[in-house]
């Protein structure tokens, strides 16, 4: 595909300085190539531009380059954002078709414009919104409600009564709507609880690779609208994720953690139970949540506490030999 | 479905305070309905009781109330799984069948009243008890052992030569008996080391969704009676959990650990290897263990230690630039 | 199958001292047969020796045994990985073929002598070199090419235009080459960045159930060869990882983290995003890594540090109670 740097100007809102071009697609600054454009994502990156083959740059305003066209936007890595869905496409969609070895119950229902794959197995009252893209070895329980425009990665299980939202995408092999890890101790035996709720997705959420969210024990686990969720990660029972939020990577949260809007969850943060982040919370990466956590915060840490005390903290312990000599030392004067 | 309170509190070992009304469900302290029966997990919620909606409450002793028929129990949480088992069934049970996409080589054998899901496959001298579900998508492999009323979810794998006793549930897309992660290095290559050995799960445990479990080098990794675990699990070679433990969402044991009786390893716990966790332990969560720790013990942090030192050092830890501020102010005086 | 020592002795690179028996497969130092071969990792298992049953051991130079024919060798467990494949093979291969029931796209390419397995779905471009093992209810994208004598577990999930060489293995239930995980704030919604580049993996690397391995953005992934990487592992779009390198189970990359060759990340260890870990490092378990690292190092803890100086710092953390005690103590003497 090939477009004119003026059309990606108008198409991504930035401003165009310099020669109008034909830009065939996108590339790194490191590894351009001409005829491609390039993205300078902060001024630090300055130093790479006089090196970069690219034939143009989306860079932040304060730029200038005398060997490219430069195309300027406050935030170039909206910009290249943009402009990379202008290249490619976001997900490769299958034309519509249900391949013959589906699995698909009489009483499922299905909307049209859909592709079903080789050995999906949609289940009784399942019902799929038009346009959705349900890939091979999916399986799709009973009662389970898809909305419009959903693509479901290969081998992806979403178990029974679950409901999704439109334009929700789950990639390959998560498990969506499994058991709640609730358990009773009766004596030396445990008493499974049966997980009687469900898991509902709002629209527009993806869900990684591998990824797990279990259904409530009654009641419902809720992933907000527009929530972006990582690989591997694990979502408990009665869990509610507010709209916006970012859970990367291997992120654990106990059952019932509440977790508000725009809330980033760096990788490998475990979250404990019954607790609450407020809106907007940065946790840092590896932390471990024990309590409730105020809106706004950004915290780090094994416990997590407030970040700039977190670090300053861990600066003294990385000298914390130096602090225990000192110590020593004023007893030796002390005692002499 | 519909029971009296006085066939509730029978089957659940409760004592009934006040008329006997029929209810038609369980519901949460908060979001009670009318006609339903919540529960009071402790004291501490007590002050929920006046606004809760619902017609019956399962509480401990020494809990009134003038608006609610109760239903007294010491432990009121294994009150309220029993009674979430009298209404909800532990597991949805499809009718026995075989469907006809399944691959079922014709040396396995199969018990009586089983299902099979779409697609499962079951490879040659597979065993597969009376009761079994084995749902659509999941592998069953070579001389693989399965008791009686076993369930295993959607595309869960279950490799060859592995054992699995009686009533044992494997949530969606676990792996089971997959290789243990062992090489030695020959020069700059690494010789993988066949791994010969298999997986022998007890009666009653419980699998969570996409946990992984490898297979022995030589002998077997054993998961006792009775233990259950939780979500992305990664069990390494040769270790061995203790009937009735509990390992919580994301913990990871390195090869040949050795988890006793009643252990609880809270979530992205790490266990190293060849090292020994005591019954009845409890390690809270993301610690590390590095080393044996005997029976009885609890622990917290990174590495982990005795959880009330851990608490108290991790206290002074956050006070820890007020104290080398004070070590400051020594020096400065006795430098004057 | 029974093997003579004087042959084992050969093939091992190992001498013999003692009679030539003959041994019918190996087992562990604790619970070995007579009439097998034992191995004993170095010389601080020598105490188990005069009770070990077995017939032969694979002994580090400098042990004796009156009661057992020795193969001696500077590596024992080398050697004992070399002798498991003399009796075991590494992977069980299904004899060639391809099963009904998978469904393979006529613009694929099927290499010689292979085996495809029940309900593998194969998409149009994908090349299967010569030898490769596609295991039941595999999924192996558009236009994905693997090399020579490939091993894919199953449920396995291979993302189109994905790379392999020759003699890769993937188990069960890994996904590799799911997007990436980029997106872009625009004001109060995420724009999905398009993952238009790959996944590459070279020769001899295996991978982990469960283990998930993102494309590049632009560009590529790459697994280096001969990396070995465990289950449940978390790779992110556009890392590299050198040639030889050990990923334990639940390792998370963040994106763009580029790992040196012959580098060992233990369990859990968790690394940020755009950072370089150097040839030969060792990141001990659990560890976060959010800096770069020279070749070489060996670190450990949160965030990570030289190992030496994180242990001595860490075994201070132990006695800050005392440590603070006595800087109480010194503050009381002063005022007083």
């Amino acid at each position: 595909m090939e477009l004119k740097l003026s059309d990606i100007s108008v198409k991504i809102g930035a401003a165009l300085e310099g020669p109008d071009l034909i830009v065939s697609g996108l590339s790194t600054l490191e590894d351009a190539k001409p005829g491609t454009l390039a993205y300078v994502a902060s001024k630090k990156y300055r130093k790479h531009i006089p090196d970069c083959k690219a034939s143009a740059l989306i860079v932040p305003p304060g730029i200038k380059s005398s060997s490219h066209s430069l195309l300027v936007k406050e935030d170039p890595y909206l910009g290249f954002a943009l402009a990379m869905r202008l290249f490619y496409p976001a997900h490769h969609r299958p034309r519509p078709g249900i391949e013959e070895s589906a699995h698909i119950d009489k009483a499922a229902k299905l909307g049209k414009d859909i592709y079903i794959g080789h050995n999906a197995v949609i289940k009784a009252d399942a019902k799929i919104g038009d346009g959705c893209v349900i890939h091979s070895g999916v399986y799709i329980g009973e009662g389970t409600v898809l909305g419009k425009d959903c693509i479901i990665y290969p081998n992806a299980v979403i178990m029974h009564s679950v409901s999704l939202g439109d334009r929700v995408v789950i990639y390959a092999s998560a498990v969506i709507g499994s058991d709640g890890f609730g358990y009773a101790r009766d004596g030396a035996k445990f008493v499974k609880i049966p997980q009687a709720g469900t898991v509902v997705i709002e629209d527009d959420v993806e869900i990684g690779a591998g990824t797990t969210i279990d259904r409530a024990t009654m009641g419902e686990t809720r992933i907000g609208m527009g929530a972006i969720i990582d690989n591997l990660v694990q979502i408990a029972h009665n869990c509610k994720i507010g709209a916006g939020s970012i859970l990367c990577a291997q992120v654990g949260l106990a059952g019932t953690s509440i977790i508000g809007k725009n809330v980033t969850l760096a990788g490998q943060v475990g979250v404990g139970g019954h607790l609450t982040i407020g809106d907007g919370c940065v946790v840092e990466a590896q932390s471990g949540v024990p309590n409730d956590v105020p809106p706004g915060s950004v915290i780090f840490g094994y416990p997590a506490r407030e970040s700039i005390h977190a670090h300053k903290v861990d600066a003294i312990i990385d000298r914390l030999p130096d602090y225990i000599q000192r110590l020593r030392d004023i007893e030796k004067k002390l005692s002499s």
